[in-house]
């Protein structure tokens, strides 16, 4: 059996991961679904990255998890990268499900031209520094697998998500010299934005070197559009 | 349910839609299978691109068709995008099934610049401008998830393509600026040419802007080769 | 029925297809699972790429073996391209299976620059200009559709590769010349070593100018990893 840890992206928060945190724990897991500093529905929306890589590093470290399977999920691979450099001794594999893998100086907002304009404007216009996209504008483009009435009750979990995370350009030599194990699960309806030519795979999947790939058919909420499918690829990206 | 208008691509005509029409129609659905001018076993094949668009935008009219998710196959992607433009009041979503999306001021031709020495070939010698393909030169790029008997079987179906509305460059700056939700169906063994490096997604899926993704196994002849299962996509694609 | 001639890839022999070739079989179909010059697992390692592409030539001149479905993995491909220039007439089409598709004057290396230096290492190291890599090595990359226990398992039927037929630049005009019909057939969780922006697909089949293309999900070991999914896809890859 193993242990894994599994992080949330932006607008979300570590309940995500509700069903399938279950399923795996009816296999015998053990899972913790920690929710990133400033998201969530009532938090202190005032964190920048390092705010957020501490509030998981801590979490590992005072529960003393060890030997984990650590995924991130979207904006959630930022943080598992800083956490990796954090913790490396707690973990056995690292895996990136549709997850950011940031280059070296890089911004999640540097990945992500096309939107800064939108995330800047709403940031500004939210008084608190962060954004919530209208159900309209992600319908489509994260619900793509399911009805309008499911996506509509998934969106209702998601809260506003600071962006001061999103701004801030990272430091990744260390993460680049780890050799902890890692995987790249991805599920191949998600296309989140209209990407350019590549999407997830292999656009950040490539910057890993060495991984394993897995895929699934889905979109990018998939923990909420195909929990059980999701648990399953999980296993499979994670295990030894 | 919902009303749904199929227009078929090149060498094809409304019957080719017919058992997934049947499939819709079972659930309840509304299912028009126009077929377009110069199309069809004994159509005058003297069109351009504008008669073309003319002929499907007539039939919603005639009809009184509202409310209506317009997918278009292939060249059927070149007639829908400009049928958009013509009646955006009656149209709920657009949906593009492995469908040419035209740049403004190009034509499909420009799109496919491999196949049009074949194409202007094959209509140079018709007699009147029109182009079919022999069946061994397309059993494998577009039949290619069923057996050789199969494809014959649906091959007996097309008939000679005008030649005109693939070479008439459109203007397509209205169409860019209509805000009609939008899908794209891919089938994703469908690469009909040899593609250059991306193939119908995100190559032409990515000029939608904010789209809808989804995907299923199968080639370019779908309606044919799979026909319960793009039902379900079709559904998938074209709903709220 | 038809008659296949199945090609093995690099550390691979005939008896990798032991379970697929007994599914096809017993389907009716003749099998034949060769071993190339310099493959298995006590073979004279002194080979260049010439005596390889002889020792499939002369097998099939032998058994007089005629209306061939010609089968190519990954390395095999490089072998069936030069088999084909030798015997056309003895062969119905080509299938690449996730193979290598070489360009006229290269090599096998020439396409995977990331890993020369290691295999040029190991083969240096080997005494004999073989190379075997750890199994730690291709673990993630090979086999990661199944459990470390199953990829060991079918690991311990490896054994070193003669690198000279992976040095040997290769004059492919004749191939590229053939009218043999062909086809590429693809596992999509094949990414074998971290691949530039392109995969087996398009990256090698588009090479072929036109090719029937078949996909399945599946790993680089899938006669290994998933045997009965992979017969029934020769199947469709290798009929008329």
């Amino acid at each position: 059996m193993s242990t894994y840890v599994l992080v949330h992206g932006g607008w979300h928060d570590g309940s995500c991961w509700d069903t399938v945190a279950g399923l795996l724990r009816r296999e015998g897991h053990e899972v913790h679904t920690p929710t990133i500093a400033g998201n969530g529905k009532n938090a202190d929306r005032r964190v920048n990255h390092a705010d957020c890589t501490a509030s998981i590093v801590d979490y590992i470290r005072e529960r003393d998890i060890t030997d984990a399977v650590l995924l991130g999920h979207s904006y959630g691979g930022t943080i598992i990268g800083k956490v990796a450099e954090a913790v490396p001794e707690r973990l056995r594999r690292l895996v990136f499900f549709n997850a950011f893998v940031l280059l070296d100086g890089q911004s999640l907002l540097d990945e992500t031209p096309q939107n800064v304009q939108f995330v800047e404007k709403g940031a500004a216009a939210s008084g608190d520094d962060t954004y919530l996209p209208a159900f309209e504008n992600v319908r489509d483009v994260f619900f793509n697998t399911v009805s309008r009435e499911e996506a509509l009750r998934y969106y209702a979990n998601w809260s506003p998500q600071p962006i001061q995370p999103f701004r801030d350009k990272l430091d990744m030599k260390t993460f680049y010299s780890l050799d902890i194990p890692k995987s790249y699960l991805t599920a191949t309806e998600d296309i989140r934005v209209p990407m350019p030519d590549l999407s997830w795979h292999p656009r950040f999947s490539n910057r890993l070197g060495r991984f394993r790939f897995v895929a699934m058919p889905g979109d990018h909420e998939a923990m909420y559009t195909n929990p059980g499918l999701l648990a399953v690829k999980i296993v499979e990206a994670g295990r030894d």
